[in-house]
């Protein structure tokens, strides 16, 4: 079987063998195809969002193959959407790639969409897309989410009181990416912290349930605990204090890796981004849901924006430009 | 006045300058600055789209300023919307630059986003965007329109017996290319033909105008007259027969510069790109919208897909892969 390159097939041909390989939902009124495409709501509010992954900046192409990028892009940005409370509906994807990549990694890039929308949210799906040429690897998502009636969860709702909570992992992804850059047999001896780094996988459906619980603040650990913490302190006017106590359970599974590499696991927990966790505050412990773990709360304003065990705690996290 | 670059002020104060430079407009009801934007329509469906712009391969960065871009991204977009008969409401855009770009490249981008918005869709804002470090400029955006109740208007509906039509200009963004390819004086001579190629004006409003007169099918003239009337004849398993007279409108405001670089004038009417005129059908010479001019009409299915006088026309134009 040949497998052809992008500049032999053509844009047309290669953006009809990766389209093709995708499924559409329920909410797709017309799809990929015409200039646009038409989604569904249950209401005549929507929600969007997008991001970009850049080859060298953000991955390397020896260490994620098509289907780890189609599916961290998508995992990614369906996390944005949730951490507003909505559900995903429709992602649009762009993709540049060199003239000279084959269609079979155009194919797997699809397949890890199709992947991670069937495991994260399987009431989305791929509504349109554009491919063009580029000496390096360029994806950008945009993703789309039902609010269904719900008043969306932003993160300047935190009030005084509120407990913080986490839903899903802390800390996985980055030691997965200390393990990736260490190599050789660490990397293999601990693959599956190695996948959350190369293919993270978001606890999506806990938006919804957050919102319905009445979160009243709620973000995606993007860059990091703290440095998303601080986000919601500022644009709440409040602190947030964490008890490390709470975060024992996340270092748990952390410490054999840290161990081997000698690095500390609570700072893959406080400083580490990339496993899109939801945070959010919640009024009382009957309103955390399940899925969430309590990890500290909202406390008056201070001068700093987060305290670990009442201490200060500076934000530090992966900044997309000066990394 | 000390004008950073990208590095030297980081993502965030980056995003903000240039975030800061647009304003939004009545259906955005959560802008940028959360996890994502929420959009306001006046029914529950959405039109979406996409489109990416790459250098060396979309643009050169010699011909095209940051303005220009930004310019250029937008209108490129809103056509896609407008194609479908739907109102421009919402854009997010992705940006990617090199780290020593200056924020005033920034600025004036995010100013050419502005004004497009301001001349073309003032009813449409950025809600939302990201921005990101690498070699190559690298700009992806996503708009999103309201069909206020309005069927879609898609390829695929012609009739046979129909009128065929232009909304908008043809050949005047090719026309520019070529001259700037040429350079020096005859770049200069022809600066009106060149501004099309740099920042193309659709018009974006007759999109709304065409689906409430009744067009049966319609998109933006993005790759050239011929391989998009094609790809109405095709979805609509009919054939497209252009009058070459119905040209000579359009060919003439291209004749001065055609002479000037010895190239035939019509080439660039049928199959020059980027103007990103509308191509529409309409059932009668009455529903044909004030803007809009007949070319020709629709025939039963053949052979091949477009005529010109007659005789059949082999589509040709810009493949985003292959050029």
């Amino acid at each position: 079987v040949s497998d052809k390159t992008l500049a032999e097939l053509g844009e047309s041909e290669s953006l009809q063998r990766t389209i093709g390989r995708l499924t559409t939902s329920e909410s797709v009124l017309i799809g990929p195809g015409d200039d646009a495409a038409v989604i569904n709501l249950s209401e005549n509010r929507f929600v969007v969002t997008t991001d970009s992954m850049i080859e060298d900046h953000d991955f390397k192409l020896n260490w994620s193959s098509g289907f780890d990028l189609g599916y961290k892009a998508v995992a990614t940005n369906l996390a944005d959407v949730a951490a507003m409370g909505a559900k995903p509906v429709a992602l649009v994807v762009s993709l540049a790639v060199p003239k000279q990549t084959r269609i079979s990694w155009l194919e797997a890039f699809a397949d890890g969409l199709s992947q991670a929308l069937t495991e994260l949210a399987p009431t989305a799906s791929v509504v349109g897309g554009d491919l063009a040429s580029s000496e390096k690897v360029f994806i950008s998502v945009t993703a789309h989410g039902d609010l269904e009636g719900r008043a969306p969860v932003l993160r300047s709702g935190a009030k005084v009181g509120d407990l913080l909570a986490v839903g899903g992992t802390l800390g996985k992804a980055a030691a997965g990416l200390a393990l990736l850059t260490e190599g050789g047999s660490a990397a293999e001896a601990f693959d599956d912290l190695v996948s959350f780094q190369l293919r993270p996988r978001p606890p999506i459906e806990l938006g919804v349930v957050a919102a319905n619980n009445g979160a009243t603040a709620m973000l995606d650990i993007s860059d990091s605990l703290v440095k998303d913490a601080s986000r919601i302190a500022e644009q709440s006017k409040v602190c947030l204090s964490i008890n490390s106590s709470d975060l024992l359970g996340f270092q748990a599974v952390l410490e054999q890796a840290a161990q081997r590499l000698n690095q500390p696991a609570l700072d893959w927990v406080l400083f580490g981004g990339e496993d899109h966790g939801l945070l959010a505050t919640f009024p009382s412990l009957e309103l955390v849901p399940k899925g969430f773990k309590v990890i500290g709360k909202v406390i008056a304003k201070k001068d700093h924006f987060v305290e670990l065990d009442g201490q200060a705690i500076d934000p530090r996290g992966w900044d997309s430009v000066t990394g």
